[in-house]
């Protein structure tokens, strides 16, 4: 039987993928009930990127160690870049930075904390690789700092450049992408042996034939994007509708949306106490975007979007990412787990799901 | 012998309740000389707090451990919640919330330092429970957050509408009381292993049969409240007198005043070579203020006082109580102590002092 | 042979010597051509510093340890404190903080991050004592905050007067001088067994006789002294000329001039794997700048300044040396490295330089 169909058939999240042809349809028929369309691309993306998880991890798994490593560690996040570029494309530079902030915050605080729940729930004391753990923590620290600088400049000195900023933007992007590969180079070739267990993929996920993983991730990849152009188009409007603040729906929606798949993979890793699992794919994926999605989105906007991004975010979404990836340094330093530490990362993210839900809707 | 007079009779401390009728007298005979009806009553709620925190370990003894455990982290710092509730009903909220912060703050260097020194002096290099430590600091970050978000938000936005930093605050503190309510459970119940040394209750000291300890807490109670009223009546009209800003007075010296009795079980256990029981009960109680009192009073607010309270601290205030939690945190990672760490510890502690005495009065 | 002479031959760095009379020269032919002496100052004062930090260990060494310590512990930033008084009684103050805050960044990130990496192109893996580097954290935390607490006063609460941080600023530097001295009582007298390999000097540089090292540290002090005032008369106009921001000149020019000579020591001990010593010297270095130059630079102000100087920083300056003692915390935290660790710690240098070297020239 083709895998893909195999897969699709034992794992209930790819039967969403029904709403990928729903969120078509309905787009034709009733182009101005923005809230249907939000709802419909919201269920069609879910298994989308769950597909295009599995095929690049099965490029990966066929390409050697090496190569594999790169492979998905560049389109791991495949489905944020894709769904942000469409939002660059549309000039909606808010909610890029929005999701940028959200997907940092969304994967170090709720992937990680949910994990460390799930996982206590079942298991007393689960212990994991504290040196890949913090590996991955000591790049997020980096990446908020480059990140927090533009806004902590302007704000602190009243520098009303923006060339300043743009400048600054373009450099610290560049510096990012640079860590980013000699990051890699680290803990894929000189000091691989450090980082154990945490590397191996999901157990009882058997990797699809290579024609087949390179078809489903260009064809994913194309109906992801036309997804996200509804998505991001409808996305306001809704947003409107539920009375929700753009902040929230940048933050929390679109990041929760944009995760699903690696949510599953880390849930259930840390159910079967595999914690090295769960921890590297919540702070692996939150450094990833960190480090390589967001300053490959500021390059490209200089090619595609109306004018180009710069790095400065909101200041409240600074503070919120500087408090998670201070969170994550704090937490993954002992290497061990219970569920209250669990709790106390979910209650953190709680706190800022909270505050933007409240905030008025005109602040963002 | 009256087990309530051999204390009195042994422990120098309780003395002092010579002052609790002293003060109930100068407030009758002369209800304006502020700075004496100041210095009265703080000398009279010292022993009135050490004879609560008796009387609740008392009972917490006899009722066994788990409801014991929830009886003295409920009631530890009744004689705090009390003077709040005081000056809650008065309207004086700025008082409130300086004595929230400042006994963060001052629990966790001032009690936290003189601890690791007092100890350090006698005692080379002493240890202590990582794990328990790490568990208070990770409910008092939590706490921390919580107190910053409001004033981050409302700074770094500009965003005016008390309505959403009403509505916040609420919603937080409900959040603070349930990661109170899950850290008991996990502490007391499902981890309690991990807690060991730092939980048993002051050598020596033999609790009080169950019928003394309940008259007691009720009666020092209203004891407490009594005195409160002029302490809280009399304090702004003496820092005056004294030229001590508000600020300080809120900070340090109602801080101190409501710390006392814990301060001398904390530094008792230290010079014994007990460090497990020091920290456990300068960080236990921080943690207790920020998670238990402090929401409780925002909750309360709503019944007894003029208008509701809110949790937006003043920005120095959020940024003293960030910087205790920090040191907190990086002090008790390792486990060990000597007496420099203790002078570090206090430094910091006098720093934030010597700043709040030295603050031009107006500013809050 | 003179083992004056002797060093200058085998040491390459002592050969900039020449600079030194041609700095002078230049300065009474060409006084006007500011590019040029800030060039040979600076090339000028490098082997100076070196100089004077092998004289300073030469007297450290007979004089025994304590006494050794002390000296050491004093002196060892000699440079940056005469370069520092020089500016100080030209009375730019701009310039003196600037020094300040970029030295204490400098040994924090470059020198520590350099370290790391040509030690870890060298080694695989690199242990040190990590008893040592939490001191010296610990100590550079403290320090940091006090640096911090004025400016965040006068942020937070629009505190306009002028008074509260000049009072506040004196009481911090005393209290910091009585923290280095207690800490040194610490390292060097109560706790000593503890700081193990990090304290022994630099091996292969032999002590010089008593009477050579003191003529030359009087010497050499006059000499710094002297190109100091035509390195500070330049300075600004250079930076101008080349486009430099003074932040930019002020933060890494001078930093990076100012510890040229102990970086030199701090990277030979990294290649040849005492990793001890040089984290040492890094962190040690930048905690006697926190807590004793720039406040006895404070302090002496009173008497040389125009007018008193106080602690209130630029707050872009805060942030970053906040950063930079994080950093060294967290990445000390361990007592292991690898060559990464080193790129990381270097990237959040880079980070710092490239926003100050972009940052408009009138903003400082």
């Amino acid at each position: 039987m083709n895998p893909l169909l195999k897969e699709i058939r034992h794992n209930p999240l790819l039967w969403l993928l029904v709403f990928v042809p729903a969120v078509f349809a309905a787009h034709k028929l009733k182009p101005e009930s923005h809230t249907l369309l939000f709802a419909l691309s919201v269920f069609a993306i879910v298994p989308l990127a769950a597909l295009l998880s599995h095929a690049t991890e099965s490029v990966a798994a066929k390409t050697g160690d090496a190569v594999g490593g790169l492979l998905n560690a560049t389109l791991g996040n495949l489905t944020e870049l894709v769904i942000a570029l469409t939002a660059l494309r549309a000039g909606q530079y808010m909610l890029v930075k929005a999701s940028i902030a959200g997907a940092i915050v969304t994967n170090t605080l709720f992937m990680l904390g949910a994990s460390f729940l799930l996982g206590g729930l079942k298991h007393h004391v689960q212990e994991y690789n504290r040196v890949s753990a913090r590996f991955q923590a000591g790049l997020l620290f980096l990446a908020t700092i480059a990140l927090l600088i533009p806004s902590a400049m302007s704000q602190a000195d009243a520098v009303p450049a923006a060339a300043f900023t743009q400048k600054l933007s373009v450099g610290l992007s560049v510096l990012l992408i640079v860590g980013y590969g000699l990051g890699m180079l680290f803990s894929l070739k000189t000091h691989r042996e450090e980082f154990g267990s945490a590397k191996h993929g999901e157990a009882g996920e058997e990797p699809w034939p290579m024609g087949l993983a390179l078809a489903t991730l260009a064809g994913v990849t194309v109906l992801v994007a036309l997804v996200s152009e509804i998505f991001v188009e409808s996305v306001q409007k809704a947003a409107e509708a539920f009375g929700m603040s753009q902040a929230f729906v940048g933050f929390i929606v679109v990041a929760l949306v944009g995760g699903a798949a690696e949510m599953a993979s880390a849930f259930s890793g840390a159910r079967k106490n595999r914690l090295d699992l769960s921890v590297g794919i919540a702070l692996g994926s939150a450094s990833q975007i960190a480090l390589f999605v967001a300053p490959v989105l500021v390059l490209v906007s200089y090619f595609i979007g109306p004018t180009p991004m710069d790095l400065q975010f909101w200041p409240g979404a600074v503070v919120m990412m500087l408090i998670a990836t201070l969170t994550a340094s704090l937490v993954t330093n002992s290497g061990r787990s219970a569920w209250f530490i669990g709790v106390l990362v979910l209650m953190v993210y709680l706190i800022f799901a909270m505050t933007l839900y409240l905030l008025p809707p005109k602040v963002q």
